[in-house]
């Protein structure tokens, strides 16, 4: 299979090019290298040393004596994603290539408009690319399961049958998105399934979890195939930022009560789904959406397992419940399906206090890397001056 | 009231401007003039002579006493948005002020980005100016009902109360828009909503059906002071452009079947909607959706209306069933809800065939102004190449 995969410089996608290339398919990826760019903007960097692109295929030239292809590109620029797209000639396009970050898209107007501008337009382009020139390529997007936000109901995976007056009908799930990020992925949500119903594309639209996890096994062959790993308040996410603060000694930084309750899953988790994905094309003009996590907890939950993970280790490890930048529900009720990957073989690994513990390990090798005053939040959903209930 | 139109230039919002101005508010309209550039540049005009923005201004003035202000810019570019809102100091926003055709956004990849890069990054910059200059205000703002589609259930106006594995919740009707237009109308729904819910802020979101009709009270008091009127395939709606190939003999171009249903209204219920929605400001933090449209006709009826009232008054008028250019369903469900909108009293101006014969007359004077080759559809939803199933 010839797949393309777009973010491929970041956290997920490079071990995913890896993956597919280890497994002998034919792999390409394109990045703009932004993710870089914004996290270095603020100050931070990687905690893992990571190498450019080049560097990188190269070492895993050497390491597996596969060949990886790169493209420097916008997709939301000229006429890249097009050129991309009939240059390749991809059987799948992983999609991983977009702003990421719910509280750097809520930090300015020009980070909001940056992360719609990149996220639709880009999309919008790949799409219109796919059309002209791979109308048989399957799209494999990765959406965030926060695109459905908190229901009062049970988070169905993708659509919803609604009986309404004596008359039925399937249709999309309503979406109550958190953040101007979070939207940029409905936004190409609703896009993709138009493309798929106008103009017969097929495409997964994988609605992740919160992803944690510092390996794969591909990295193992050397240092230089390391993925990136972010723990700043922007681009870290719960468990990884936690799992670094544990061990620089800094407490845990829990949101209001840590009663958010999210899907998590392993990084080898999000390479198992897309791989299960790519493996298992819709038919034309078919949109399936997939909820992608294996398990779910809340945060303060999270931040007990890390503590107690860490206290085995012999660390100190404690817990903070700061303000909440964000405006969210601290309770609520969460109860999404996620039956789909499972049904197509997906084995999860899950989160136990070992994992944690050997992921500590790992940060410790590269603790002297670590920025400790990135971490606490910086961003706010709202401008001070603004009062008002918690949203849902 | 001071009242900020954005769009302030176009078909409804010229009249918006004179009919608040006329009433005693404090007006400013903001225009960046893209509708007269699309238009001219796919070789079409105005059936309607229409003036410079500063020489309607003018004749206002002279026709009326009463001065309104001008703001020339583009709401996606740079501080404008933001500039005007602080400058203006509006208590109510009433944002015409996007690209508002299907075919047009469907032509190519440029006015597909084009579209959404105006409405949705124009718009989020005004909620995000509204945010820091302007919170209290009331954001109306003008979508459409094509972002429901034409689901097999009653359309409710914009949320559904979903009853689901024995829970319930009142959740946004879930959206099939038809067009990259229509879902940018459904993407700046979803950004409109998380500012009420996250900023506070108070909105109205207009689901406007089809507008039709040339005149309101004001323009007969100058030439000058008329609003444009499209008759093209982009542009131009279903039954102002049956008006105008009724006039020049050219054969009404109903699209396939023609059962295609939707909801209708004369222009001057839109102005008779947004001074009702103007008039009672929703909460702060409330997103209120309105349908606003008066009667439900489906196209084939609408082009038998016209050929009646036109043989009434002696025309020789033909109706053509065209191959659709559009991907849509021609004979489907149609029910939406409106209460709303009567219920804060709005007095429908029901369509008549005495009221298509005036509008026959009106047009029969610029008659000569006609570009007639612009009016059969040119755009296509899909590639020439695609060949697949309507969706609905």
């Amino acid at each position: 299979m010839r797949v393309l995969i777009l973010g491929g410089d970041g956290y997920l996608g490079w071990p995913t090019a890896m993956r597919f290339s280890g497994k002998g398919h034919e792999v390409a990826v394109a990045d703009n290298f932004a993710r870089r760019k914004w996290v270095a903007d603020a100050g931070g960097d990687s905690l893992t040393p990571i190498v450019s692109l080049a560097e990188r295929i190269e070492a895993w030239k050497e390491a597996s004596g596969k060949h990886i292809e790169s493209y420097v590109g916008d997709l939301a620029e000229g006429t890249f994603a097009a050129d991309l797209v009939r240059d390749f000639e991809p059987d799948a396009i992983i999609h991983y290539g977009e702003q990421p970050s719910a509280p750097w898209s809520m930090q300015s107007v020009d980070n909001a408009v940056e992360t719609q501008q990149n996220n639709v337009i880009g999309s919008l382009k790949l799409l219109w690319g796919m059309r002209d020139h791979a109308p048989d390529a399957h799209l494999i997007k990765l959406g965030t399961m926060g695109e459905y936000g908190t229901p009062n109901i049970d988070i169905e995976e993708g659509f919803i049958e609604i009986t309404h007056n004596g008359r039925r009908d399937v249709l999309p799930f309503p979406k109550l998105p958190g953040s101007l990020y979070h939207l940029s992925k409905v936004h190409d949500s609703h896009n993709i399934h138009f493309a798929c119903r106008i103009w017969g594309l097929r495409c997964t639209d994988l609605n992740q979890g919160v992803v944690y996890g510092i390996e794969t096994p591909e990295m193992q062959m050397d240092e230089r195939l390391l993925t990136r790993y972010d723990y700043d308040q922007a681009f870290g996410t719960a468990l990884n930022r936690f799992c670094v603060q544990a061990v620089i000694g800094q407490p845990l930084t829990v949101y209001g009560k840590g009663g958010q309750t999210r899907g998590f899953l392993n990084i080898v988790d999000t390479l198992q789904c897309v791989e299960l994905t790519a493996a298992n094309a819709p038919a034309a003009g078919e949109y399936r959406v997939y909820n992608q996590f294996t398990e779910i907890f809340n945060v303060a939950e999270l931040a007990e397992k890390v503590r107690h993970a860490g206290e085995h280790h012999g660390m100190n490890v404690r817990i903070d419940n700061v303000a909440n930048p964000r405006v969210e529900a601290e309770e609520h009720y969460y109860n999404p399906v996620h039956t789909k990957l499972p049904a197509l073989g997906l084995q999860p690994t899950l989160l136990s206090e070992n994992l944690i513990e050997s992921t500590l390990v790992v940060i410790e090798r590269y603790k002297d890397r670590v920025v400790p005053d990135v971490i606490a939040p910086s961003t706010a959903w709202r401008p001070a001056a603004t009062v008002g209930q918690p949203a849902r």
